[in-house]
């Protein structure tokens, strides 16, 4: 059992946003936005559906949780994401000063840990490898079935 | 004169729109997405209005561009922005796949070029310093009228 409130908890929540991205045909990566333990915003990648490569899970999650709060600044939340973030997501993330980024798969080939190391903002905690085998076998899974 | 369809005419309506924002009190910052000589999206920075830091000129521009298309790749567009983009714009454009990106003024605080300079697809061309002097003069003005 999971226990409530965790990083597991949580990254639970977020693949469940991931599988909902997964059934749609989408590439399968879903998150949420939490303050003080209470989710503010969910997303999963609308990439395909929308026609918009900026329609990322984490994109459409920090302008919804700025929505929420009425401030563009996260830094007393933390968002919980299935696959590293990219580049962009990751500036993202940086321009929302966000308290801390958890996620649970790497992404070796798109990931901003390669491509842009300093895109976070210097106060952000970056926590990877949470329910890492469940993100990966859901990815795993979709592209598979692309094949 | 400037000369119709060059570089210099798109980065001037870029320019039109950075003045919008100017006129908002929102950071200076405009673009336009360019297909066979003809604007397809423009936009500025809202990210004050909107309280939303993803609301870059570049961002909205990829998603009013893309709508027009009907299609997320702008391969055969070009986009004019005032400023060096940033590493979350960079990204975007990135996947996007967009064929041309010009700039005016570089931004060694921000610019993907210092922080995630692979961001950009690799066969995007990137041309920097049309219109420079306009561009940095507005953003100089409006940093010091925020003193």
């Amino acid at each position: 059992m999971i226990k409530p409130f965790s990083d597991e908890y949580f990254m639970q929540k977020a693949l469940d946003e991931a599988k909902k991205a997964f059934e749609s045909g989408e590439v399968p990566v879903g998150c949420v936005v939490v303050s003080n333990n209470t989710i503010i915003a969910r997303a999963h990648n609308l990439t395909e559906k929308l026609s918009d490569v900026t329609a990322h899970a984490e994109m459409q999650a920090i302008t919804a949780a700025a929505g929420f709060l009425g401030g563009k600044y996260l830094n007393d939340c933390t968002m919980y994401v299935t696959l590293e973030p990219c580049v962009m997501c990751a500036g993202a993330l940086g321009w929302s000063q966000i308290g801390k980024v958890v996620y649970a798969a790497s992404d070796p080939k798109r990931g901003f840990s390669v491509y842009a190391p300093g895109a976070m903002h210097p106060k952000t905690e970056i926590v990877k490898g949470v329910l890492t085998d469940k993100a990966g076998l859901l990815m795993k899974s979709f592209f598979e079935a692309c094949r």
